[in-house]
């Protein structure tokens, strides 16, 4: 039986697909099961992106440009313009998803051993796609009490060594929902600069800032031009998740040149898509606010919800839609688990995604959890309820 | 300055793209180009793909399942029963492209360093892949004169060595045409088992197969089941290059499980394009035949009138839609360019792929080119005449 590489034994599963099937077992026991562990947004995908591609009368469904079409990076650039984000096409490489990109931009940067530093706890994908480039993550922890502030800058600056390549920022945060601030990133501006490495920044949550507050871009940073790599994604901002449209943008030609290379390799990225993501630019900036305005009631009335829980932390995010909360329990994959497996209330539960997954320091938020609000509020209301219940009944009965 | 990866930095460039700002340039000059170099056909895709996605009723374009959709892989399993390749829905992951589908299997079996054995000339790409993984393409060269047969499997055996983790093989050909018998098959069968790697057989040609031979799958060898792994892609199939969906086939449940992770960590293959796939599994035979019999009177007149001139070489392809011609020059890709720059035949030229780019040797290939077959009959016709007159000026010229 010929081997598996030690990369794919080492290939890490998504923390929340382990508990799928025990979802899928509560559903047929006849339990509605509310999922609070996905990021996929139960918001509409603007109208203007789904009749483009309604409208299309394409007789061939060809390849697109490698890069991405002219057009389309002109647009793109023109809509990071209104984010003071000023860019051209050629500094823009469309990618299939924020994914492909973060392959790319890993691929372009690092060898077989090179490392990483990323604040935890991050997107979990992250590790896949470091493995998948056999680099190694470095974690600096940051903390709930802080509300997941960026560590001090002297976390970074212990970790780094000739391997270290870059520092990966997820702004605003998944899994934390935090928002760095202007100061914040120029600190870590100094640090790469320093140190003459990459700063890596997903941000493909842009749109989603709650309170007033304003979104601060790597790209914005004088003086960063070729250290910044700006990764992004349709799947947020329209709600168009199964697109799999995304970007690597960067003033680094070198860079960009490189990622070209790796997009030229696989082809194409998917054209019925593209049709829909340059279309998807021309939504009415209403929809934005609409959906906004949505979000930030649905944040409000969770985090307030959940406070009311005795004996739980919760940090309010102040961007993208996911909040990491503490229990008062010491395994939340336990937890996670039970919840689907042993508990119900009115025969409904809530799928939850355990936070361990999200750090890469072992034995580390192990009592939290990740709650997305991509729900309807009264949805959310009830999903608080339910995993109040649980909770009580779960330490009641596990401690 | 922050470095590229030594891997982005030897990350190759496709050898058509060296080409594309000549083509760019001849057109401005006002001459026509006329494309023997790309493998996108001109065909129509399938009406019954294209509607399912004009009226779909989606109101949020959501993620897609990883592996892809358990009726979207049933009904893949389906069509492979009609192709005597006997697999279930677990056998399958869908992927974005062959393109993601060679990725996430060269990562499931090889670690940095690592060896793949492949006839040459092959898919420029797999080079591309090979080096995103950092595991080095050895190759076993293959001749115009047995119109690219199998070498003798010895030849194979000779660079087999601890790091060899799969034999690879384009099967009908890209860019040879070439389709390898069931003897052929079980010779490559023998000696993987022999040494316990995989046979990887990227079939995305499966349908192109002329002469009323048949195609046989390394799926359909009997003890080959954990040792098989199938590429697959829609691409060519139903001429629908930019929907990018692919699949890797495999009895062996390990790798299939790894490539999930893969596929895990990227989220999602494009929403889209896998309704316009679901749908294109319902195109009727007749839209096959109609397709094949156009394409074999294609290759019958490019065949004829490429071997109306003089002194050049041409092997007759059994199936795909390529073929590679040996030409009476010593550089093919300085011919090429300087079909683009230097000449044109009534304001007409043709761009051709250099063949070397199919080699990994280094210096093979230098006298050949690869012309695909996607033109309407006449265009072809054309085309040899401008080519056989621009390689006469070129002889006088250049020689």
């Amino acid at each position: 039986m010929p081997k598996i590489s030690n990369k794919g034994v080492k290939m890490p599963q998504s923390p929340i697909r382990k508990l799928v099937p025990f979802a899928e077992n509560a559903k047929k026991r006849g339990t509605k099961v509310i999922h609070l562990n996905i990021g996929q947004p139960d918001i509409q995908t603007p109208e203007i992106a789904l009749k483009a591609v309604h409208n299309t009368d394409i007789k061939v469904l060809s390849y697109a440009r490698s890069e991405g079409s002219e057009t389309y990076r002109t647009k793109l650039a023109n809509y990071y313009k209104k984010h003071n984000i000023h860019v051209t096409e050629n500094d823009i490489v469309v990618t299939t998803g924020g994914s492909e990109a973060l392959l790319f931009t890993i691929g372009s940067i690092t060898d077989t051993g090179d490392e990483i530093i990323i604040p935890e706890p991050f997107y979990a994908n992250y590790n896949g796609f470091a493995n998948a480039n056999d680099v190694i993550v470095k974690p600096v922890i940051s903390k709930i009490d802080t509300g997941f502030a960026l560590p001090d800058i002297s976390e970074f600056e212990k970790l780094i060594t000739p391997k270290t390549k870059a520092i990966l920022i997820c702004n605003p945060g998944n899994p934390t929902g935090y928002l760095y601030t202007k100061e914040e990133i120029e600190k870590l501006k100094n640090l790469v600069l320093k140190h003459d490495i990459f700063l890596i920044a997903d941000e493909v949550y842009r749109e989603f800032v709650y309170d007033g507050l304003t979104h601060h871009s790597v790209m914005c940073e004088k003086g960063l031009e070729n250290h910044a790599i700006l990764i992004d994604s349709v799947s947020k901002r329209y709600s168009m998740c199964g697109a799999r449209i995304g970007c690597v943008v960067s003033k680094n030609t070198e860079l960009i040149q490189t990622v070209i290379k790796f997009a030229q390799a696989r082809l194409s990225p998917p054209t019925f898509a593209l049709i829909a993501s340059e279309a998807a630019l021309e939504t009415p900036q209403s929809y934005f606010d609409e959906v906004l305005d949505e979000y930030q009631k649905r944040r409000d009335i969770l985090i307030a919800e959940l406070q009311k829980i005795d004996n739980l932390k919760v940090s309010t995010p102040k961007g993208a839609f996911y909040c990491i909360a503490e229990l008062p329990i010491t395994d939340a994959d336990h937890f996670a688990q039970w919840l689907l497996e042993e508990y119900s209330l009115d025969n409904e539960t809530v799928m939850v995604a355990p936070a361990s997954g999200f750090y890469s320091t072992k034995g580390s938020g192990k009592n939290q959890i990740r709650i997305a609000y991509v729900l309807k509020k009264e949805d959310l209301i009830r999903s608080v309820t339910v995993l109040k219940n649980g909770l009580i009944k779960y330490l009641v009965n596990n401690n």
